[in-house]
């Protein structure tokens, strides 16, 4: 339990985010390394998935995962404990979001010879989409509990991110979600965005998302 | 379906905010108005409670709301549906909380004639936690496929809640969610919280919630 690195993010001076996303884009490229920004809501499972997606996907990468969180260590322990890969925590001092220079002070924590590294932002639907990171891809959970209609009301989300899970699949029959109108509010926001059903409890779905990141790494390396 | 006011909120200047807080807890003091702020992550069910709630307590109070989203007006029709009485939509044009001077924005668009006014903050966890809005009392509804941890992931929200309703106990059986552990959690940031378990769809729970805020509502008109 106790060999979890904590970091604390210091804020940053916001003004310069996109060249400095920009230039942190860069250089993950001139390293081949990928890096993923993983966004829901709070709740949304989103270490859950993780813990499924990089069990599926560790034979084939060296990957690293950053937990940012407002406080606690919780998932980057629940990371560690369930995959065995590097998992460090990211304390924001209260801060709902992370921006390029906030995930550059984590990644200066992680060693280099890896080929995937997984962000795992803030739970927050609102102020993670409103800045750039430096990943290479987003992608965001939403869970079938929080309902079909979230598309409508987060909308900027949804525009930013290139993959959509939509998790806790096992619940349909228990909720009134739409699984095609769901689609329909996503590709109104993202007409590229790939979107995946899937269950991280009981695993469902995930190779497919597994797939897709293989392929998305096997791009980015190009 | 187009009987819904929407306003467009101007985001106010930050600094006078406890000021401005406390004027307006004074102003709604004298008219003897309980202005109610309810807070979530998204999906977590306050409409859908509100619903239930405002339907419960409409024979006792005059009653209004605000819908504060960052888009769409999903909310204010589905109250204003479901309920009978006045509601209206703000828009944050993407701001993701509500201050004080933004509340009293929408307080200015609704009558004066009016017992109770809820208003149903963005869908956030992080930041409405942040900023006091001037209202009597604070509610925050976490929904069981949330996940009990959430207290310890957003200590803030927990701490500034005087009552959190835990809502869709009806899915407890499908999720690994510990009640007597949350409440632990939400009194090791709280010890004055009161907890209400509930689920808005089928009504259990509606009851106690609703009596709780008589309850309230008495204390603050005295």
């Amino acid at each position: 339990m106790g060999e979890v690195k904590v970091i604390e993010i210091k804020k940053s001076i916001f003004n310069a985010n996109e060249e400095d996303a920009a230039a942190l884009r860069k250089e993950l490229k001139e390293k081949k390394i990928f890096l993923l920004n993983l966004m829901s809501s709070p709740g949304a499972g989103k270490t859950t998935t993780l813990v499924k997606l990089i069990n599926n996907l560790k034979k084939d990468y060296r990957i690293a995962v950053m937990e940012a969180d407002i406080d606690s260590d919780v998932d980057a322990v629940k990371i560690l404990n369930g995959t065995g890969v590097k998992a460090i925590q990211l304390h924001t001092g209260g801060m709902c979001h992370l921006d390029a220079e906030m995930t550059k002070q984590g990644l200066d924590n992680l060693p280099e010879d890896v080929d995937l590294i997984i962000l795992e932002n803030v739970g927050n639907l609102v102020c993670p989409a409103e800045f750039d990171t430096g990943a290479c891809k987003n992608m965001m959970i939403l869970s079938v509990p929080e309902g079909d209609d979230k598309p409508l009301k987060y909308p900027l989300m949804f525009q930013v991110c290139d993959i959509v899970a939509i998790n806790k699949i096992d619940c349909l029959p228990m909720f009134d979600f739409d699984m095609d109108k769901v689609k329909e509010y996503i590709h109104g926001r993202n007409a590229k965005a790939e979107i995946y059903p899937i269950c991280a409890k009981n695993g469902k779905g995930i190779d497919e998302l597994a797939d897709c990141l293989r392929r998305e790494i096997s791009e980015w390396r190009k």
